[in-house]
């Protein structure tokens, strides 16, 4: 195999190369002066091509940069072409909650599929269950339950592990059990008299205990927030918040710092400040099952 | 039918409506803090839907809305959705010119029959051929030849029209035409001696004449700024320029003030200061004519 990349910044491509011990190919690319993009990659893939493409701001920009990233694969000669997307943009426009809405993630899978892909990797997809109900080629999302839980391991003492919402809470269960530790979910409740919204664990009590709130994605960082700073009231330690994608808008990592959050920590779907885990070993084990699954 | 448009910025979604004698619904259209964007749809269509969504600058943002506008109007209800795109982006790469390039008009049309679209209509596209290369559903290539010509007719006397390379000479007839006026195509040579580059028309001697050089896109307008400043030196009265789609990047547009052009004109396709010419009569048949093959 050959992995691919259309822009490497972060590493990520040359670490899933470097775990399956394959050669890393970076794309040259380009924008004419009318803005367009153009991208060309310069060399044949040895067997199956692995095409590393992160889809963050500017989320379509990027999209049309995997596109054609695709078709250049296809056209150069490769055979198969698994395309790995880290941060899947669009992915919580996945169903028209109000009528006249479009389903953009359907909109985009789709797209990848006509591009010509084999195959697609995905990580922490807001609902798995579009990859299925989109694509017809093989798919498969990983979360990357075991990377968090590791990077907490020898930095936490007495560590709890909390859900923003219900919504998380088995994601915060699958980390907990990993870690040893009790899990729980995170409720909001607006006092009747004041009309202040608190933020609490359902059951668990948090006191003297190291918190770790964990979540797919921190976009403004609001729920964190309030997370964290009624659980250091409530007598926590310290408290962490862990994510995967770090898409962090609006100053989010200020307000969650600003919230009394010892350390804000993400994967590398996104880069960011607070990008440090990798999911490149969840990717590699991903990569060897899907090419099981065409082969 | 309904005519929809994401954004009616310049009027040509409401020229084609009216020339249709139809309803105009414009998409709701907002941007999400992270970058991405959303669009909906309040009103079903009356029988087919016509969308009019034009793919300029920034392309890939712009695409993106589209393919969410088709599916929104399939969601909605539309059994027909025919999209009119009166710029389509990436239509000059539509080769392999070197090895590992993709085809990225191909992603693009690839993309928009996949998102739902029965039928596309473009305005003046590099090489109409890709449409039926790339696309299954059926689609109409307007160049609006009459419209340039019947803007010209009553503002230039004795004209000759010009093609700025031997390319262009199709265009260039078809608008000498319609104007009674004779045409040529302009070729660039290089001085042996002083390595000048200089730009003349092939055959035709147009002094005392007005000339208007005629082209699908003015880009960076090197070209016809170089046709022009010839044109003057050779005796023209006075030097036209007109295009299709009006791109205009680099200061385009006072290259060709500064090389002396009396009047530059574009179509409506490209919302620019200098689109003077709407394609609306032009898109208005095409649509009848899709719609009499669709049905």
């Amino acid at each position: 195999m050959t992995v691919y990349t259309v822009d490497a910044g972060n590493g990520l491509a040359a670490r899933i190369a470097r775990g399956l011990g394959d050669k890393l190919v970076i794309f040259e690319k380009k924008t004419f002066p009318d803005g367009e993009s153009y991208v060309r990659v310069a060399e044949k893939p040895e067997g199956a091509a692995i095409l590393v493409h992160s889809l963050y701001y500017p989320q379509e920009k990027r999209t049309m940069e995997l596109l054609m990233a695709i078709d250049a694969l296809k056209g150069i000669g490769a055979d198969v072409v698994v395309v790995v997307v880290p941060y899947m943009a669009y992915a919580r426009q996945d169903k028209r909650f109000l009528e006249g809405e479009p389903i953009s993630i359907g909109i985009l899978l789709r797209s990848i599929e006509a591009a010509g892909a084999d195959a697609l990797v995905v990580v922490d997809i807001h609902k798995p269950s579009v990859l299925e109900e989109w694509l017809r080629i093989p798919s498969l999302n990983v979360v990357p339950y075991a990377e968090v839980a590791d990077y907490f391991r020898d930095r936490v003492e007495d560590p709890v592990v909390l859900a923003p919402d219900k919504g998380a809470l088995e994601r915060a269960g699958k980390v907990a059990e990993r870690l040893g530790a009790e899990f729980d979910y995170i409720v909001k409740e607006r006092d009747r008299i004041t009309g202040e919204v608190r933020a609490i664990a359902k059951k668990l009590d948090v006191k003297d205990h190291d918190v770790i709130i964990v979540d797919d994605i921190i976009s403004t960082g609001g729920t964190m927030a309030l997370a964290a700073k009624h659980s250091l009231e409530n007598g926590a330690r310290r408290v962490y918040a862990a994510c995967t994608h770090a898409v962090m808008v609006k100053g989010a990592l200020d307000r969650l710092i600003a919230a009394g959050i010892e350390d804000v920590v993400a994967t590398d779907t996104v880069p960011s400040p607070v990008s440090k885990i990798t999911v490149a070993p969840s990717l590699v084990e991903a990569v060897k099952n899907v090419m099981g699954e065409i082969a």
